[in-house]
């Protein structure tokens, strides 16, 4: 955290120290989902297949914990400055993402429609917020800034809002309407989480054929 | 942490590594925040009603801790000098508000007024550390200082320190003297808390309007 | 997290953060396995002896994450570009060493085969995540980079690989074929595991031979 | 944690990312003594005296964890150049910090002898380790570096290692020969460790007197 302007300004916004206090909280965040893990019962297969469900909405958690930090990296990124209305709006996602292992470790323990909306809603939140974030950083930039030309339309963020929402309007009715015994409820939103996270893992051109000449050394 | 005065001195006392420590502590204690969040006993609508109290606690608790950071990194954001007494004054902080999160929890499982003073008791003392930081900064940096001239007054700081000790006090009192059934021991402090958060929260002109060349890119 | 050339580019990756988020991810891997120390369940000397084998994984564990940071440390060091398909071989890495925690948790309280397993498998995909990191970072720096030049060959790396690997198959196969009362599925795994520790604390020549000026100030 | 060196060499090895590590462990484990406070099982008076000796442990370890910060702090502060011992000391360090919060947590649980004994046996380890690390990175930088010259003697670090082993000598032998129902045996360990700690305490004329220009902005 050097800072060669330090003295330039009393209050003097950077990004640096929101950056480093952002990864440590997601970096705490991400590594404290896993001591949610619960040990197998024995060391019987079916204590061990028992523990698969609750596995896999892990690696479905991480993974959204990791396309928050990477999002989060490249529009800090092409920041240059901020102000108090970006730091409160970082707080408002950092709030939200700190109840994605609450969220996650229900849903793991009860595989039902109303964990499964929780889940969704944190989810829904923290996009909102993170939408929030881009206004208020573009807003400090200036619309001609490097980050305002960087992620106009933001329609992978906007996608992501909606299927999280989906989810929890799925989860919420089946909730009120029974379907039977096939527990739709639970499955289609993760599914619909399932499918944020493929979008967003799938390599992004903006990053790789932005900078052809980064492949050089 | 890239110091170009690294090796100018021998115990050169900067704050880059002293801000990166504090970060990352108050990170760690904002995030298992959230661990002490429990599951609602099942998925009942009435199950996730009863923990509706215990969750508006976690939003005063990082609301509490973000308003904390936000202070401690505009004030060293400012700061250019620091010693032993510096440190020191910050570990103290630090270890009040590594008590944030039991007195939260403890709150959370009983809202009672020896809880809500302990809160409050822990604020108050964060409250006066804070203010001796802010004091042995301006002592290190000297009365001309960008950081001495930043802070004067601290009005804010007081009030707050002012609220939190009314709060103990009422709290205090009241498990001495019997109101009824209102449990006004335990409403009043925690309004009293929440009315710190608020007033922190509003928009803080120092930062924005001594700054309007900020707002162009 | 100074970043001279940060508005050079809008989505130009650097090392730093990325660097900073792993630290900090493994710092807090490393400090939680800790946690899950228990307590001799009374004061007298037999208690304390039923911990020393539990205390023993603890300190293997700890080893194996030490190094992982160490190499981890060195290979970024060495990197000047990295890309999205180096931060996702990055996540890969972490999501494994996420998961060691609960693997050294589950072996510490069962000495069998199958957490023996379970260990050695978590370390084996760790250890193709950090081959497969290596090989992003080569291809995004060039055959001709800093890089490149500097971890040609990889044998440690492939040997770890190798000895996880072998551990998984003995405690799977001992899991099946009974051996008596020897429990050489548990032991035999660990004894490999051991073994990886030890070839990585053994003073490596590349990193204090190639730089004997270092020696003098 | 920006390098202006950074593709310098191929392994440079520089002391930024050590530290950053190095607060982020300690950053951890400073924070997760607290997660050990248990809550007074009711709001009672006499429920919440049992805890204060607990309470009083925990602010010991927390002192105890922020001196080792702020030693490691002003050493680094001073090194120039790190190799691969030094990297392996420092681990050695963080391993033996990491038990303290284990080894409060036996202690505060119970106020006997062979916990004071574990709690000073893991401080005299680290107390060791330290000595080592001091010594590692003194032949790193040479004996004409800074370093070299701040730290020459070490004298208080020297009379903590042997308090913290009179702490284990004293509780040990406690456990053997019966002394009553005093409990000096762990008492007078938690005195030799509140010693090492006042010491510690007690502003240092090196860091200062050392830098009378300092006081001025």
């Amino acid at each position: 955290m050097s800072e060669p302007t330090r003295s330039a300004a009393p209050f003097d916004l950077t990004t640096e120290r929101l950056e480093a206090f952002s990864d440590a909280v997601i970096a705490v965040i991400i590594t404290i989902l896993a001591l949610g893990l619960e040990l197998p019962s024995s060391t019987s297969w079916l204590a061990i297949r028992e523990q698969v469900g609750s596995f896999l909405i892990y690696i479905l958690a991480f993974v959204n914990l990791a396309i928050w930090w990477n999002n989060h990296h490249h529009l800090l990124r092409a920041t240059t400055r901020i102000n108090g209305a970006v730091m409160w709006a970082n707080m408002a996602l950092l709030f939200f993402l700190s109840l994605i292992p609450v969220a996650t470790q229900w849903l793991r323990t009860a595989h039902q429609p109303k964990p499964a909306a929780f889940f969704g809603l944190v989810s829904f939140c923290a996009g909102i917020a993170y939408s929030v974030l881009i206004r208020t950083i573009i807003r400090a930039n200036g619309p001609d800034s490097v980050v305002a030309r960087s992620v106009h339309g933001d329609v992978k963020g906007l996608i992501s809002i909606a299927l999280f929402g989906a989810g929890v309007v799925v989860a919420v009715l089946s909730a009120w309407i029974s379907i039977g015994t096939l527990n739709l409820g639970t499955w289609i939103p993760i599914a619909l989480y399932v499918a944020v996270a493929v979008m967003w893992l799938v390599p992004d051109r903006r990053f790789t054929h932005d900078h052809p000449d980064e492949a050089a050394a």
